[in-house]
């Protein structure tokens, strides 16, 4: 990948990212198929590509370890296979049953051999400097191979009330680069908020953390006894029909709640590294300089006398007139308008969402496949048309379908199709049809990409009418 | 039309309609092109079929006339055509120069004779109660029979400050229906209004007014003598290449400031009919009945805690989140964000639209033609793709293309299809090939709607490549 390797020769590092988030709270641009860990919300690269391609100057591909749940499974395999890591281990948790769980199941199918130091990565955070980043990972490395459980603190810079804290005592050598955590406050009111802003001895918590195998697993048995017995029970029936409701009858329960605070061998280590966990919308006003009036306008807007506003638009048109401290959010199929200081209301809507069971909780009009995507442009009654892209060199799986008839128009790049026994290649304003029941494949030959207007009619149109005789990828 | 025609037999009424309104105000709804006249705001009516569908029990049809100007013509024509009332008189003023214009022009093109007496309506008004309407019109008929010019004032039901009112006189007989205009007050200051509102005698300026012919050409030579003597040389150039210049010279000025505020022989008919003019989003508070918080929310929206908002949405999903006296518009290409308290600024958007000379400030994705419609639903490099719907018996022009192809799929009923020598029927999930340059019809023979999709290719694909050889309606 082009990574050069600085491991610490002497330590046996392993990365466990953790990318099971749900992504409520970033929608209607994420959904519970599509979260927030995989958002391109500062680039191309996903928040989960950058978490990973941070940390690999440290930490080479076969000792990283992705966990996800099961709703997010496919897109995170999607995520790395696009990136070419599809050698990081991906380990699907049924159902998400919060961080101790989840460190308490990775650090079990680590190889227990030549002291595993193990770091813990949130998969959706952002940080500005990876090499001052990586600098503290490797202090920290040194510290949980002496024993130490380490966790990374981010000086406070506002009185934030959603956030735990961490009070750090006296320095734990005459470097001064650690201390001793001596209190953990989980999300203070404002007053003590500010307060712990202007003592100057309180971290935020990052969810970073450092520990050797050994010293995690004995805290858990330790102070987690419970969740460590079944965790025992459980790594061996992964491949078990009992593994679901085995996983789903874990305490959930948080490694901060559960193991660090009560731990007496934790140390802070301070990370001043430009670091962000974009929790909500809010967030784009620290990770994009906003306008003269406060504005951070991305996409097609236009804006008259509005101030201190997030607006987010992609391609269709956002106007927006004299709003204040607003957040306006539009995607091709819904749209958020929502005051700032509301934003931790988001995710009560999308609960609202899901009690009505309203397809824009789970799904955009694109989803992304390993091939490439599809975006529906136009359904009704007995149709539905999509755009369809192909990657070069990639094609569909062979299938047919039991119930809807497809017309396929190229109308950029070229094609091979697959149609029954007849094998043609066909390019932009060339078109064929495929009927209902007839095996069929889509493939791009060129290296430029394929873009076709596929055009479904029939009584049934959804996808899970694809009978999949063939396929490149990771689908039965 | 099933319209009684109770038409008092004494009296020669015509109609004229004010429909050149442009349609600023209702953005993203309206669009230059789409103007609010022809908005279906309060069902399947637009405000233009609904102004003359409460008039023709008491004017026919053949005594309408309807000004509209250049920009909206189109669609004018098409709402017309659209109710059967193609044989309503269009006049279409080259670029709009206020009503003292449009309505000096109406007078002179309606036949001298039987003494016509004019009412002149704005196209885009709501009237609740239109029979107490129709018994005012009639009786300020009799007024302008008897050399009165009338207009109908609306008693205020709040200090509203863009309105114009008239205060009102003694009685002009012992019924008191009627009275005589003492003063017109333009826009006045809130406390102004307020003190307005307590009178009780000023009254709203409807902007409905009624006259003879000759008395308000009379009124109009005496008050506004040099746009009479343009009128008087432009009358007969109507079909002429000096029309539009001349035209454009004309003085704008609006009838009530130029003529009505001057004359010794206005009279005031209140009208109490639950009129609205409709004038911003604002207005949607009057015709629909809020929710217990306060909220007008049409379309596909949901909502947590938000109130005394208008929330106008699709088939796209709008949410919200603790707004309050917000309004939230949102269209297939483009959304609205604005304080209720600044719906007056929405022009200044337009205007800012048309200097960046957006297409969202004219068109919206779905156009409507006499034979149905068509939306855009994707476009790229060397491609657009279309909806198109044809109503039943109804088709298209015989047409090429010198630029593109098309590559036709019935969804939906069933088309015939011209293309080069071949007639042939296609229906759902059937579909046919159109290449550049080749001579091309689709018409609907059914009893239903027909609906294709249509892929274009090649290198320009914009509306003006059509060259119609044969069309069934107006256009050349």
């Amino acid at each position: 990948m082009g990574y050069a390797n600085v491991n610490h020769p002497s330590l046996n590092l392993f990365g466990i990212i953790l990318a099971g988030g749900s992504g409520t709270r970033f929608w209607p641009l994420s959904r519970s198929h599509y979260p927030k860990q995989v958002l391109r919300l500062l680039g191309s690269e996903s928040m989960l590509q950058a978490t990973i391609g941070r940390v690999l100057p440290l930490i080479p591909l076969e000792h990283l370890m992705v966990v996800t749940s099961a709703t997010q499974e496919d897109v995170i395999r999607l995520e790395l296979y696009r990136t070419g890591w599809d050698e990081i281990r991906l380990v699907t948790e049924p159902i998400g049953r919060n961080t101790a769980a989840a460190v308490g199941l990775a650090a079990r199918l680590l190889p227990a051999e030549n002291e595993p130091i193990l770091a813990v990565f949130p998969a959706d955070h952002h940080i500005q400097d990876p090499e001052a980043f990586l600098q503290a990972l490797g202090r920290g490395a040194e510290l949980a191979k002496a024993g130490f459980l380490v966790t990374f603190g981010i000086l406070p810079v506002r009185p934030e009330t959603g956030y735990g804290y961490i009070q750090c005592g006296s320095p734990i050598d005459s470097h001064r680069k650690a201390y001793y955590a001596s209190r953990f406050i989980e999300k203070p009111p404002l007053a003590q908020a500010e307060a712990f802003v202007r003592a100057g001895n309180y971290y935020w918590n990052s969810g970073i953390f450092l520990f050797s195998r050994k010293t995690i697993l004995e805290a858990m048995a330790r102070h987690l006894p419970e969740l460590d017995g079944r965790l025992n029970a459980l790594q061996n029936e992964l491949a078990s029909p009992q593994f679901e409701a085995m996983y789903r009858n874990l305490p959930s329960v948080s490694l901060d709640h559960g193991v660090l605070e009560k731990v007496d061998n934790l140390v802070v280590i301070p990370l001043d590294v430009g670091w962000d966990d974009v929790g909500t919308w809010g967030a784009l006003k620290n990770l994009f300089p906003p306008d003269d009036q406060g504005n951070v306008a991305l996409g097609n807007t236009v804006n008259v006398d509005s101030k201190n506003c997030i607006i987010y638009a992609q391609d269709r048109l956002v106007a927006t007139i004299g709003l204040d401290q607003m957040i306006v959010v539009d995607t091709p199929d819904a749209t958020l308008v929502c005051p700032l200081n509301k934003v931790q209301e988001v995710k009560d809507l999308v609960a609202e969402l899901d009690r009505r069971e309203m397809v824009e909780s789970s799904q955009h009009l694109t989803v992304e496949r390993p091939w490439g995507s599809y975006t529906i442009i136009d359904a009704g009654h007995g149709y539905k048309v999509k755009e369809v892209v192909v990657h070069p060199g990639k094609r569909l799986s062979l299938q047919y379908h039991n119930q809807r008839a497809e017309h396929w128009v190229v109308v950029q790049g070229e094609a091979l199709v697959t149609i029954g026994q007849e094998v043609s290649k066909i390019t932009a304003n060339e078109s064929v049809y495929i009927p209902v029941k007839t095996p069929h494949r889509l493939e791009n030959p060129g290296l430029a990409p394929l873009k076709i207007i596929e055009v479904q009619t029939g009584p049934y149109l959804e996808e899970d009418d694809i009978v999949r005789l063939n396929d490149d990828f990771w689908r039965g």
